[in-house]
Order: C-alpha cells, then sequence, then structure tokens
C-alpha cells in the first residue's frame, strides 16, 4: 500500500497585536496553488488577554488539538524556548524561535527562519554587495535576527547602533561569541554620521518607516550614493528611506523579500513542500500594498 | 464599507477511537464544493492519553486557538454539557449535545445533530411510514437520540427494548417527562418476538452489524413485509438486518442518512450556509463503501 501523503495543515501564529499579520494569506495562498489544504490562525494574546508567559500552554494546547506547526511573534520568541523539546542552529544561536514544527514523533523544534529568510532575500537582491563595513540601525529582536544574517553571508563587520548604547553593546557581544571576537561591536546613535561616510551598507532594523511611525530613521543627509540600502519594514514596501536612498542612486532592498523568505522557509518546514518564492513575492507586493483607509 | 463575510472554517471532532471517522470528509468536501476553506480535525482523546473529564479543558484550548465549533462524540456528548454558554432545546432535551458553536460573541452553545438528523432522514426515506406502535431495539447514546427524533415526529407510542432491561426503563421514563405519560414504555428483549408482530415499525439502534459487530440484532424469522426497518448503523451502509429485511419486501432506512443529515446540520450550525445534502448523500456512499481490508 502507499504511503498516505499528507496534503492537510493546520498552522497558527502566536503574538501580540497580530490582527494584521500578512502570514495568514501567505500561507494559505501559497498552499492554495501547491492543491495543499491549509488554514492558518492567528492566536492573540492580546485578544486572549492573557501575558507572554501564556506561551507554554497554548503551544501545548495547540500540538495536542492537530496543529502541525506555529509561527511565534513578539513578545514570545524567546520565551517559548523553554517549552521546546529541540532547536534548529540558527534558533540556538540567537536565543529566539519564530516557526514550532510539531514532527510525526510528537517532539516540537524550534526554528528560526527570521535569519534565514532575510539572508536568503539579501543574497538574492543585493548579491554582489560588498559587506566589509556594515552598519546596522536597531538592536532589537529584529535587529539581532539580521545581525546573524549578515555575518552569516559574510559581513566582516557588523557596527550595531541604537537609540540604547547598552542595547546595541550587549548584541554586539553576543554576536561576538558566536561569530569570532571583532566581527560586531555596539555604537551609539551620536556616531551614526562618521560610521555611514566610511560603510559599505546599511540595514535598517527599526520600526520608524511603518505607517504608525513615519518618516527617516536618520537625516537624509546622511546617505551617499556608494551606500547600499537594506530595509526590514515592509509595511509600507516602499518607506522614506528607500525612496530617498534610491533617488541618490543607492543599491536598496526593501523589507517584502524577508517577510516572504521566513514566511517561504517555515513553509517549507510546515508541509515538507518547496514554496515557489517568486510567486510569493508577488503576493506581498499585493498584499502590503493594501492600505487601510483612516476613518 | 461591505460586511468582511467569513469563508475560513477550523473545526473539530473530540471524542475516542475516532480515527476512522467520516466526518472530516464530509464536512471538507462540502465546504470545498461551496468554495470556503474548512479543516476538520480529530482530537481523540485515546491518542492524548486522556479521560473523557478532559473535554473540559480541550473545549477551552479549542475555543482559545480559533476553532469554530467542535463535534462531541463518545463518551464526551453529557459531560462537555457542563462546560458550556447554553444548549439548544434538542440537546437540553436529550441531555446529550454532538455540536458545540462558538458564537462571535464568545459563547459555546450545545446543539444536538443526531436527533435533528435520524429526523431529516426518516422524514426523508420513510416519509408515509405508520407510526403508531414503534419498536426501538437499543437504549444507549444513539437510541436516546433517535428516539427523541421518532417522537418528535409524531409516533404514537415507542417501546425501548435493551439487553438491559433498566436501561430502556429510565430511557423510557425520560422520554415520557419529556413527550408526556404512555408515550414510551421499556421492555425486556424476550418481549420481542410479540413486540414485533405487532408492530408499525423498528429502530435499529446497537452496534450489531457494523464491521465488528456482524451478524442480525435479533432472528430474521421476526421480520415480517408489514415490518418497516431503519437501521442506524451506516458502516457498512448496506447491513445485514436491511438486506433481509429489503428481502421480505419491509421498507427500509439505511444508518447513512442520519450519519450525513447531523453533518449537514453541523455544517450549516458551523458555517452559517446551507449544506447540499444530496450531495453529501453521495459522498457517504462513496465513503462508506471504503472497506479496510484485514491484515
Amino acid at each position: 500500500m502507499a504511503d498516505v501523503v499528507k496534503d492537510s495543515f493546520l498552522i497558527g501564529l502566536i503574538g501580540a497585536g497580530i490582527g494584521p499579520s500578512l502570514s495568514p494569506a501567505l500561507h494559505e495562498r501559497e498552499a492554495d496553488r501547491q492543491g495543499l489544504r491549509c488554514l492558518y490562525r492567528l492566536i492573540d494574546i492580546d485578544v486572549l488577554g492573557v501575558g507572554p508567559e501564556a506561551v507554554g500552554d497554548l503551544l501545548r494546547a495547540a500540538r495536542e488539538l492537530g496543529f502541525d506547526g506555529l509561527n511565534i511573534t513578539h513578545p514570545c520568541k524567546q520565551l517559548v524556548i523553554g517549552h521546546l523539546d529541540g532547536l534548529a542552529p540558527q534558533a540556538e544561536a540567537l536565543g529566539a524561535v519564530n516557526t514550532v514544527v510539531f514532527g510525526a514523533d510528537g517532539r516540537a523544534i524550534g526554528h528560526n527562519t527570521d535569519v534565514t529568510g532575510f539572508a536568503a532575500s539579501f543574497a538574492r537582491g543585493l548579491p554582489d554587495a560588498p559587506m566589509e563595513r556594515v552598519v546596522q540601525l536597531g538592536a532589537g529582536g529584529a535587529g539581532a535576527a539580521v545581525a546573524h544574517a549578515t555575518l552569516t553571508l559574510g559581513a566582516e563587520r557588523v557596527t550595531v547602533v541604537d537609540a540604547l548604547p547598552e542595547r546595541a553593546a550587549a548584541l554586539a557581544d553576543s554576536l561576538n561569541r558566536h561569530f569570532g571576537a571583532g566581527r560586531a561591536v555596539g555604537a551609539a546613535a551620536d556616531l551614526l554620521p562618521g560610521l555611514l561616510a566610511d560603510a559599505d551598507g546599511i540595514v535598517h532594523a527599526t520600526p520608524t518607516g511603518m505607517a504608525a511611525h513615519p518618516g527617516l530613521p536618520f537625516p537624509a543627509s546622511l546617505l551617499h550614493p556608494g551606500l547600499w540600502v537594506a530595509e526590514v519594514v515592509y509595511r509600507p514596501l516602499e518607506t522614506q528611506l528607500l525612496r530617498t536612498a534610491r533617488a541618490l542612486g543607492c543599491a536598496t532592498l526593501d523589507g517584502g523579500g524577508m517577510a516572504v523568505f521566513q514566511a517561504a522557509d517555515a513553509f517549507r518546514l510546515f508541509t515538507g513542500r518547496e514554496p515557489d518564492s517568486a510567486r510569493m513575492l508577488a503576493d506581498i507586493g499585493e498584499l502590503a500594498g493594501v492600505v487601510v483607509a483612516p476613518k
């Protein structure tokens, strides 16, 4: 008798304030095109009125009720680790999990496709970018993931700048432990002008540029044509930073690629099928372009 | 702005030993034909290694994780009631719930579509059956549901026969409380010959005739052409009882109709859409015909 091929997948996203997430549409559209039955549900701790520490109970419940996997987002990416049976290397190195797969053996394994997703997007969108001196703005959760990706891709040195200098220093310390001393350094925000003048490129990993935080993360005068600019924000896809940099002639990478490739990598882990990332990139162009008009 | 039409449904079935259930296929096929995204998952307490009393925790978890509704089967149909916010009339009268709907207001309401499903199947398949004297064999959970349906349809008197006479008497007492004194009476199995000789029809509600319990529930010699025979067993659709009765010229009703209409009624409750029961009857003919060959 032939093996029964699994073609039905139940996935959830655990996090706070996740109502506007594009993940349900990204996963369900790709599954539909592959002829898979897929339901992707939002499990919003704000809606449930529970704290981030509820992630353990929610994870156990999801496994019992037949979920095949979960994405995990803020503020649960670290907390979830104590409830898992194992970690993939990127997740272990980063100390953060955005994807949990429930195996047929009942084990829950944590992965981090923010890291692999940014790396895939960067390799595709800026394949020839020089990476001797990279500046990264933002040392939060997204910043940690993309710094891991940048160093994995071969950046010689990443200078992490954050409005909280101690947060930048802590991330740099952690990066140096994993990638070797001297690969990362923390810096205060007032050093940004000199750092950018001297850099090959900048990775922007703060919320500035999102609909709720419009504007530029630093003065436009710090940009120069020799700099590539990689953006993490993807709603909108075209941030003011990208628009300004492109007008100057900078090579740019929008945040849609990271959003798509983290989803595509998770899709592969959840379903065992190869996603078509080109189709998913077209989806996000359409989905992220949807603007909710103010009332 | 137009209302957003809900078109995605996550349903589960809680019970013991439910691996072979046809409910996932019945619901998912009908949803597919209606262009709805539907995933129907089995939550088997045997597989989870928990007891029937876990139904309360599982129900709460399902609501938190975004299930739209649940079917409930043996051995949880009574136990679940203590965890609900309200009951539909049939469920309240029967004291058993096979369908739970999570409303947009967060309330969990219990229904019993075994009752409505058997009634719909009977009305469709045996519309002109005389119902002055009905004998019912089997006073378990299915028996209680179909006796409620038969009396609701207008049977004057139902005589409940069970291998456990006290169980037959208890069901008859309960039926009389709901439908009026004298509508039901319990009887021991040794009275069956006389009862059937005098009856308009018999409802068979024991497991005899299922693949694991082959054979006839009583001697073939008790059947006679004046009797209609309604079967609750639906795997196989053609039980030995139905085959024997049909050969004698009895009007018959197989158990597939109850299985389909209980699912169709649940589908309507879960989705708010009108199911096409004719298509679902064709499905069950195909699905229940699938025989798992012994190894």
